[in-house]
């Protein structure tokens, strides 16, 4: 927590052992957040942590100790392409909600789709950040970034098959944009997504707080 | 000729004399399209091959004894990006006016302003065939995708820098399409797209003659 | 199905439990189409709607309330060259069927034994399409492309070991082609390939309707 | 400008035909902003466009009609590794300064001299966003985001050879950096980085115009 | 043995019963380490060979009659990022144990908490060879070799996602780096960082024994 | 000489003087094959080496007291399949002759005009060996597989562009070839595949020879 | 079996319904090699068939009514790096003993103990053709072609890890030898460098016959 | 020096005058390393500096105030493959002389001719450390590490064409040797491989000097 951000554990290359070792010497009452735990890992875990322990099976994550749900006006959008991007979406939503902030969640806003964001343009452009999570050639990315003005970053997701197998295309897309200015994270990397959104909150509460801007 | 495609000099990698013993062989009546011939190998070449040549410093293509310039409406739209992708785009134009095809040129309608595209939509909507152009993220070939239903060709470029360099992005955008049934071809072919738009004239004046269909 | 083309649910990223779940809420009337639901995925699924949907194990494609097989001459050929083809050639040919167009299935015409692709040469030119499928090195593409003027989609597949495993290789082979005026769509992506050929004779209808050409 | 960033031209891919082409058809009275303009090409456009343009040989841009330097406390910081990165950063600091906004040039702090850049640690926290500038192995960028809890726009460049050529080692780097919420752009995108920052320097503004927050 | 090094069997594409046939041949008193021994393949193997094997599941190394544990000061440290990296370590330390090394671990002082590393700067300087363990984005190998000027021995490991799936970004961080004279080994090779480490303590000997320097 | 196989200088990577300096060692009597010595480093060669040397530009190939030209019928076709190609070929045919052996150059038979490959398929039956040389997507290297049943040695040139470009998709495409038996050297190797031809030549001799078979 | 090499299954990418339709449609008497048949999909196939084909577990390969095992003086020599490389040189034995070609299995000589290759070196050179099998990094392909002046084909394999991952490694290093004349096949296709000495074997033959060389 | 390595200044990146105002600001006396300083860039330094240098055109090396040339026992062997290694080689020679440290070059002892290396064999060993170099396939660093049980320091160089492009073929072979215990630096690094030794000999020296060992 030394950033203002609570530390999480990466659970993809922990094995349930370890897992269990970590929130046996952490204590029940620190807040945890544990991401990338497959449902067959969490189920491996001793009922007494499993209770403990508020988890999502779409994204994977798993709550320790979290606060209660955000509540007001969401700051932050979170517009994501297809019902592939769930779980990356989700993974962001609930890195946020861990650290108090509520957001806005928009699906199945795909290029292919066009008009399908297009109608949702006014209601995204009511948020302060954009998380964009979105797979396959990640065109979404550079047609959010035209649209708006706000923060946007984006998370290239993994699905697809064939060139745009592992994320690739879609990390390459975000980044080469047409569109200026849109930033960038690692592929499925929604949990780093809302933790660059709250840097900026946290920076822009900082300066409310001291009377600059 | 042999597939109503009339053969082209692919210029990249020979040198002006060998372009020069070519042109001397085949005879000067012959139409002939030569591509990818740098100004400074076009200088090279002897006055009197240069003057029977119909040279384009855009495109780098040269044509000789081709046929009077297309008119009519025409059946293809060529949609590009930028004007980094001006090269390829008149590349494809001019292969289809040697072959007779007349084609609209609609430019500079890149994603990051995507009001641009969209007040053009119904003039590319009044063509049977559409070339589009892009480089960088190709985000240009999915909006296309999604917004009309003609057969569309990509052609990827390679303009662009660091993710982008070469156009293996563009290109991968363009395979990896959440829109479905766009086809591509390589990278800055230009060329290529115009041919691909040939085969399918042809093959629709050939079925309309045998009426078939 | 804006754009002539219905829309298909592609499976490879979704849960049995999102599947039911799309299914429920289209309603059983609406002509659907799925495509790369495993074989296992499908048998995941309850009974209820198993009996409702036309699943081919081949491709993994799922037709629900399709229309009844297309009859007449087949206006599309789908030629492919080796048994380990044949899952994506067939995705191509249900997706034609669900879409009311029917196909010539030409098989096992890999450029190993030339003489059988060079024996169907007639049997080929017969149609106004061509959906050429082949994995390895992809040889079959160049050949056919010097063999026939019509228009040809490439699709590349996934099938091979070493450098030619995923597809990359053929897909490379398809884009950098010697043979002018090829187009290429996705690794494996027999169903893109399918909506391309679509798109061409939607536009040639819509051409011989108004009387231009 | 629709979005709150005035157009930039990208110089890279046009000769200097085009951009006094571009030039003369904008007017001198609209301040525009020229990127990766090579001195050689700036060097071959009419005095009279060179004696408008506000020119820097260091980050290869030009400003036309631009506005007086900014003054005041900077909300920004730049901070780069070495002295080959200095051309990235400048054009981050030039385009800033182009839509008003001062930074403080924190240079040669390569994490091989580490006290070089925790000696710098309390200055660098005196802003509201950082923009990060290193080429190699990039591991400038977790150790920021391990030190500080602004927002971070990471900036690999394209400076290094072998493993290290193009860039895209400092850009992995970057992405899958153990530090939390660190954002990137494309390699040498300086221009990007800035129009990432202003994004959210605007949002801060407009939020406390509205009174939210 | 012939370079003073032990022979040892990499398990990793062998199967139970050629390992059995090869422990069965070397006979049960010649000192073997095996590696990449899997639990499941260790479990396959006769029971009466197991009872002979020192095995460790955390780092897959089986040992047979291998030397009593190493004692005295330790002239080799092994510093690692997180608990992920901690089979590769155990692997390096468990290879340097067979040859008779002794060595220190210090594990979890990633980048991301720079304070944890510079607090055990000094333990780290008190021995003589440095073999340093990460994966991600491989920041600790610049770190460390700008703070300790000792031989350092990189192992970049395959922890990690998106672009650092597989190890690839660690080990480009790890060659290109900004910090002077670091040496590298494969992906997850422990066994061969501390073989390059006993290389280095041989030649030392060596030296000392025949009074040069 | 050691192998049967006079010595070559690879001269791509040598300076004028370096390649002046060998010539002056070695003396002007013993045959010796030069390779990769472009025009402009030939020209900066003392005339006085540069009238002992034979120098051909279109391979960029010199030979020192090189044999007279071999006679007799050709053992070895090369086959190519445009005028790109035609340096490589040429470096090929130039080392068969500086060890004596004859061949015959077959060129301009690409796979896109099938038939002028056909029309030779008798003439290159006539030889025991094939060298097979070809860029872009090397359909040839398979057509050629499946219509000859003799040993074949691929090499893929650099010819192409786009997903051509450096060879990489002709290598690939030999290494993948659904033709048994097929073997491959480098991009543009001439010369190791002139060498691949002689082992097979020595080896047959020696054969004859010792009357073994 | 029109090129002289027998039909070969490649069952990687078929199942066993298809395997099993395949076989019941040649016939029991034809001669038959299956490649690539995992043990498990061969269990799956029906007693009737598995009785008919003499399988072996370690390469994979099954032949049906294949000749006598060959005997006599071998031609063929199959030099192998390690233990892991056996099933790839065992394809290749496998593949020749099916063509009725004796060989010599050569194993255990990687670089890492040079004196057990140089301790061989009079073995392999009593052979008219070398099969070189090696994963890893593939040192074996250059020093045994320095050693030998037979023809040579370097096969690949895919064993290693990290940077070897997959074969890549060893490919380019067999390509890029700095000892001439070597050719090389896809990784692990132990049957293609069988085939490729079958062709030379048979090309020696027709001329011993036919009286020329 | 706080290392013990004195900086060196690496100008690949540098113009003429940064490097001639770097060299300004550090004045005369201070011993300064310069690294790929090209010929040309050389040159263009005014005539009072290039006279303080000692510039190496092979190495493009250039020492500011240096030592007087190391004398006495090598404890270091620089073994090259070829002479397009030598700048590398060269470049760590010097980086050796400038520390004080004198070494042994042993040149030309490529894989291709075995023998050669063979017969420096006891030479080599009488060294305490060994940096290799060589590009195209890296055989070399393979053979010398089954040879010599010394510490061996690989630097691959970008000398090849076609795979070896670049040097990645070299550097993947060193870092997946089956000889174990080689350690690598980046490609073409002879500056980092001399350091990599200096920090090796440094270590020694103070053990010798605290009675440890
Ligand atoms: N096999 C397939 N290959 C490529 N794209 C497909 C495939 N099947 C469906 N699609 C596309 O994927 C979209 C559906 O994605 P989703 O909303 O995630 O089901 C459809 O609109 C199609 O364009
Ligand atoms: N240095 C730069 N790096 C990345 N994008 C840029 C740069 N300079 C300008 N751009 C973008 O490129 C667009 C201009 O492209 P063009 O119309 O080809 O001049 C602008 O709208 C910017 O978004
Ligand atoms: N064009 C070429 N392509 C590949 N290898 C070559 C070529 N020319 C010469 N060689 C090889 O390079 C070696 C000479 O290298 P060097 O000692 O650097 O001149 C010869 O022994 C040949 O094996
Ligand atoms: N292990 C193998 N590696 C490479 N090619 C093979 C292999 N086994 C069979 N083949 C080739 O694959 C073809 C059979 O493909 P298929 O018709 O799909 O069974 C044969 O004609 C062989 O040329
Ligand atoms: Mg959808
Ligand atoms: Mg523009
Ligand atoms: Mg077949
Ligand atoms: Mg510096
Ligand atoms: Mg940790
Ligand atoms: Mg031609
Ligand atoms: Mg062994
Ligand atoms: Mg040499």
């Amino acid at each position: 927590a030394r950033l203002g951000l609570t530390e999480a554990i990466f659970c993809g290359s922990k094995s349930a052992a370890q897992i269990e070792h970590i929130l046996d010497s952490v204590g029940p009452t620190l807040p945890l957040l544990l991401t990338r735990l497959e449902p067959i890992k969490f189920d491996e875990l001793p009922a007494r942590l499993r209770h403990q322990l508020d988890y999502d099976r779409l994204s994977h994550t798993a709550i320790l100790a979290g606060p209660p749900p955000p509540t007001g006006d969401a700051a932050i959008a979170i517009v994501s392409g297809g019902t592939s991007d769930a779980p990356v979406a989700q993974e962001a939503g609930r890195t946020l909600a861990f650290h108090g902030h509520a957001c806005t969640m928009i699906e199945d806003v795909g290029v292919a789709g066009l008009w399908r964001l297009l109608e949702r343009q006014a209601l995204i452009g009511r948020h302060r950040i954009i998380i964009a999570v979105a797979g396959m050639e990640g065109a979404l990315f550079s047609v959010l970034g035209g649209l708006v003005a706000l923060p946007i970053i984006a998370v290239p997701t993994s699905t697809g098959y064939g060139v745009t197998t592992g994320g690739m295309t879609a990390l390459h897309s975000a980044l080469g944009s047409c569109a200026p200015g849109l930033t960038v994270v690692n592929i499925d990397n929604g949990y780093g997504a809302a933790c660059a959104a709250i840097r900026i909150l946290n920076s822009q509460r900082a300066r409310k707080g001291d009377g600059q801007g």
